[in-house]
């Protein structure tokens, strides 16, 4: 029986669907209204917000490890960790104060409407399935290792985050916010459904997923400075197959950089404005049925 | 005669393209020398861009009026643009120290590859008509009112800005980063034609241009906080014609906004991230022959 579901936008302020999208629905909470459960929706980074920002000291959805929790540093990020812990977990605790968390992004990559799931329990995939059917355009990218246990959506042990793009960071878009509003009231009426107790013939499928293989850097110079450009070829190609040989990078005076590697691929999250400063260019991803 | 061009980057600092444009040209400068004229390049404002963000206090790229520059305040972008002023300028002198500035921006709005023009100089309307040859896709936007007087470019009395879109704040596209190089590459080749007094017929044909008319803001709510979108009919449509009960916005809960004046007009950076604090979500111009 799922009880509470937390939709939480904000978690980075600059990305605005999320946060206009729980505006919204704090001022006139009638749509995301459900009879046999609540929903409860949140800013997680507020001045973050407020500065049109990721973050203001670090990467909130960075910030939720056991470690980190347990021990947080004198950021803003940190502290605000710890209190969205305690509202909406804790995190490890055999009851935890809501049953699933919806993490609402937006990317500059090319994703179109997407799931970042890092959580394997049951009733998360099970609403994956739902949502891939009710969506048949929605794809699904498994991320594993690389901080998984640090997102906001891990704080309890059903979640996951909707990434639509590309949008640029501090704007809405019109077509990516409605999509996204009705996403999550595809998943507000999975769980209804599923606390009615109502068969659902859309979470036998099978489904395609990306499972996360890697992280792909930019070239650098020897100061740690970008040193090209991810090749025309390959920008906006998110989800598509990368072989030995394709293009990757192009140098600032037009060399070509390929993929040396025999294992064919998936790109993801190909060129997203917050990942420079991360240090990759995009992911690699193994295409498999679930 | 055409004796020192400069060539600036990172005016705003999470508007790569001209970042590393510029910071390539400072590690090689071969490809921007030129026979007959100096060119120099600059990073305007390197804080901004070290934070990867537009500004530190406020626009770097408001802060050049006279009035700002003779009684500046003690935000850092106001201290710069004195230094600026005085590298380059200084403002309203009979000689200044470099003869024409172009300011390399990006923006997130579908703007392609455009100039943005306030200056009435005859060497600038000369250059916009060379580059408006060599590149027949080029637009060009002549920014009239609102603070043309207090850009980089307004330093001197030739110059302006290119503005290529859509791309997000802090990326890098391989497309429009090479085209602005073309483009500039063309403005260095035309100086020199200019100053070897080279016959230019691409300067006596007629352009097109879009004259600024005005601003349109965002639906807001009684707080002054934005209540709807660009309409998704408008959306990535810059430079098309608006016309009486063309939808504009929608607001969050679907109800379109249209269009109401009389006067048929064009629409021009049409949800562009950094206006939204500015308050206007496209500005309208009128479509004319020079």
């Amino acid at each position: 029986m799922v009880k509470k579901v937390a939709i939480v936008g904000g978690t980075h302020g600059n990305e605005l669907t999320g946060v206009y999208l729980v505006k919204k629905w704090q001022k006139d909470p009638s749509q995301i209204k459900r009879s046999n459960f609540e929903t409860i929706t949140l800013l997680a980074n507020p001045k973050a917000v407020k500065l049109c920002r990721r973050y203001v000291e670090k990467d909130l959805n960075r910030s939720f490890s056991i470690q980190a929790l347990s021990k947080p540093d004198n950021k803003y990020e940190s502290k605000r960790a710890v209190e969205l812990n305690a509202k909406l977990g804790p995190k490890g605790a055999k009851s935890t104060n809501v049953d699933f968390i919806l993490d609402l992004h937006t990317t500059t990559a090319n994703m179109g409407l997407s799931l970042v799931v890092s959580s394997q329990s049951e009733l998360t995939w099970k609403a994956v399935k739902y949502l891939c059917a009710k969506e048949p355009s929605l794809k699904v990218y498994r991320w594993r290792g690389d901080e998984e246990d640090s997102f906001v959506d891990s704080i309890v042990p059903n979640g996951f985050a909707i990434e639509v793009g590309p949008i640029p960071q501090g704007v809405l878009r019109s077509d990516l916010f409605f999509k996204t509003q009705t996403l999550t009231y595809h998943l507000l009426d999975f769980f209804q459904k599923l606390n009615d107790k109502k068969e659902l013939s859309e979470c036998e499928r099978k489904i395609e997923i990306y499972d996360h293989v890697k992280l792909i850097d930019y070239p650098r110079d020897e100061n740690g400075e970008i040193a090209g450009l991810v090749h025309h070829e390959r920008q906006d190609r998110d989800f598509e197959p990368v072989k030995k040989g394709d293009p990757l990078f192009e140098t600032f005076d037009k060399r070509t950089i390929s993929y040396e590697d025999d294992e064919e691929l998936y790109a993801l999250f190909i060129n997203e404005a917050a990942y420079y400063e991360k240090g990759f260019a995009m992911t690699l991803a193994k295409k498999m049925t679930l």
